[in-house]
């Protein structure tokens, strides 16, 4: 690309800039000042650096999350906030253990790429392999013929399914429900293809919840790439063995703790503007994106505040929850102790998407369309980017505040990328743009700031 | 993040989907066709993997460009289209030799992470070094201070602009005039910080032009971080020294050739519907965003178009230029040979921002406001993330048509992190998603079956 053209680009934004000079809304500066400081000054970035290079697998119940817990009250205290505070929370505690293996067995054993599921239960079993395409089909299939089989869920995420969020539920049944289903009809573990549309031999953990009062076998993940290799060896001779040796644990729920700072309101104290990620990660991901970005920019939304020296008429509140990975405890603690104080919870936003570039909100109430009353600042966001307002769903750790008649939402970045490392080792921070990171800060100190001037 | 949120979003789709479905119109079908087709069986992104491992550096005059050419002849033939054929064009033939070097003079020389710009003239100085922030800087001080000295523009892109691509223009005076300018004042050398946001050991190289009937003198662009570094030392020392050594050549100007591949319109075969990008690349680069990504779209539009049976009404045309990077005469020749023929240009379009998730088209028009009149797509285009038409400059290769009539437009897709590998050995395949890359390729595709069923 050649400078000049970007040039008149330049020049034309100059003159843009200069007109728009005059006529300036006080909404309009502050934004610009938001974005500015964000853009100059951030300390996201560098913040998650640390985070994840002090603090990587941050899964509840580990050493490395408390580790987290210290790094969160400590950066927060560090803003000279009006309040730093933990809360407590008992947290579920299980540990993958010695490195899991899943391979072909025969004359040379073929190794597949594979992580257990979170959650899973340990075992050692060889046995013949039935693949499928949907939990429906063990219906169809029928217990006899699972019975003592390991059952290999392998439908790909929909590649049509514009939004990979969305194809990522529309796939997500098999690893979260999958091996319990499977177990029901005998099987004697489960397999399950990664919930990604990137094409590698990278294997993806997450959550797997088995049915209650009913049977639990081991449940592992493999990459695509090893899904699509036992597929193949299974058209081949559909009566090939595949060994699956899973070392995890179970532990007693284990002590943590919200990690909560806040700016005091001037007028409504009692009134809560909340914004959060989650502390905890996968523990074999560095969590980068998922949500070391969330929790960088929840923090940052705060430092912006006191950098421009903002003093909000609502309190302020950054959350940094934990185990919403394998358990959504903190977010459950903390409804809960919101609904027993005298606090009211005007709005909660929610950062969990990535830190890719943001484009939009998406909102959820009780009164009415929520979208429609924040599509009047629009007009303000569209420079930055941010041009996407919706009505829909919020985030996993915000979500349970609707019922108590919050304003819910989640930033909407981009989302092409995230599911390519998504609960992975890949999810590190090479893949985290600062400037986008930093976008989404602004973004959130933006609305935040709109939300407690104007309401929502 | 937890499948069972997400699964509440996919079954609203669903909902949606079915209710949809009953009422879609003609153009809502083939939408979804185009970008099904793309999503599933996209053929961009391998075709990008081929280029960039065959022909990496493919800048005017090299064997890697003409092996691109070849590639290109070749890979348009195989989709069966009306025409593919070459055109003619003779491009500058510079060469950046053996590798340069820049480096502080002292008791232990240190290195500064540089590369020469193109178009740079060779020579071997050491001298002492002034540093300049702009190129009016160069007016206050005089000649007789920088006669002699190298000059060190060290202006960094502003940080508040949103998007990269006006920094990088606000701050390419620096690189495509400054060494020219600094000659003129009698410097002997002169070194500019790298065009990017990245703040990194990675240098970036782009065209520098001197000054007609003026001195040249030699030219490299140093790492952001070597900038800072040198920018230091000339702080606790103005005197310091630094050595340029380039070895570069100019040659005569090298055939090279244009290549276009086109499918035959129904009705108005002689209305042409261009879509092109740039086949060249600058010699240090894989080239994969710039522009292997637009070359791979182009050629895709076309593979979409006879994948789903569209017989477009206007001839629909694939244009691979060469030579934007430093001379831009694929496109002079191509305009020039248009204006001579019966043919004409109704529309052009080319994607040479990367192949960034695309959010949409910046239009320009000699016939009034073609984004409003544009605008009656965006409905169509909004559940593919097509939400930005705007009136402004399209791209290099197709603004020479804007004086013939034509319509000319490019597609604006994700900005932030193109500047971070722009001109440098990191623009590689890895970095190029490949849903990005195809989701780009349909965007093409439909504008260009809108325009093409309905006039734009």
């Amino acid at each position: 690309m050649l400078p000049h053209r970007r040039s008149v680009f330049a020049a034309t934004l100059l003159v843009a800039t200069t007109l728009v000079a005059q006529t300036q809304s006080p909404d309009e500066v502050m934004l610009r000042k938001i974005y500015s400081e964000a853009l100059v000054h951030g300390e996201a970035f560098e913040n998650l650096r640390t985070l994840v290079t002090q603090s990587p697998g941050r899964l509840a119940g580990s050493k490395s999350l408390e580790r987290a817990v210290v790094w969160g009250e400590q950066t927060l205290t560090a803003l000279k906030l009006d309040r730093v505070y933990l809360q407590d929370v008992m947290v579920p505690h299980w540990e993958r253990g010695a490195k899991e293996a899943v391979e072909l067995v025969g004359a040379s054993p073929a190794p597949l790429a594979a992580v257990a599921l979170g959650g899973s239960v340990p075992g050692d079993v060889t046995a013949e392999v039935i693949e499928v395409k949907s939990l429906q089909e063990l219906d169809q299939i029928g217990r006899e013929k699972i019975a003592g089989k390991i059952v290999f869920f392998n439908r790909p995420m929909d590649p049509t399914v514009i939004n990979p969020g969305p194809a990522y539920g529309g796939a997500g049944d098999q690893r979260n429900r999958g091996p319990g289903v499977a177990a029901t009809f005998g099987a004697v573990a489960a397999l399950s293809r990664s919930l990604t549309h990137a094409h590698n031999d990278t294997p993806h953990t997450g959550a797997t919840n088995y049915v209650p009062g009913q049977p639990k076998i081991p449940a592992a993940a493999l990459s695509t790439v090893a899904a699509d290799r036992l597929s193949a060896a299974l058209a081949a001779n559909s009566h090939a063995h595949v060994h699956v040796k899973i070392n995890s644990q179970w532990f007693d729920d284990a002590p943590s703790h919200n990690v909560i700072g806040e700016i005091r309101g001037s007028e409504f104290p009692n009134e809560i503007l909340l914004v959060g990620g989650h502390l905890d990660s996968w523990d074999i991901a560095p969590g980068a994106h998922d949500d070391g970005s969330g929790i960088v920019q929840s923090i940052e939304v705060l430092r912006l505040f006191r950098a421009l020296g903002i003093k909000p008429r609502h309190t302020l509140r950054c959350v940094l929850f934990v185990n919403e990975e394998n358990g959504t405890r903190g977010a459950i603690a903390y409804a809960s102790a919101a609904k027993g104080s005298s606090e009211k919870h005007l709005f909660a936003v929610e950062t969990d998407n990535g830190g890719f570039q943001p484009h939009g909100f998406s909102i959820g109430s009780t009164q009415g369309d929520a979208a429609n009353r924040a599509a009047r600042w629009l007009r303000l966001f569209q420079p930055y980017g941010i041009t996407d307002l919706r009505n829909g769903n919020a985030g996993t750790d915000v979500t349970p505040l609707l019922v108590q008649g919050t304003t819910v939402a989640e930033m909407t970045p981009d989302s092409q990328r995230y599911f390519d490392i998504h609960h992975t080792t890949e999810d590190s921070l090479d893949k985290v743009n600062p400037r986008e990171l930093h976008l989404g800060a602004a973004a959130l100190a933006s609305l935040l700031w709109l939300v407690d001037t104007q309401g929502l």
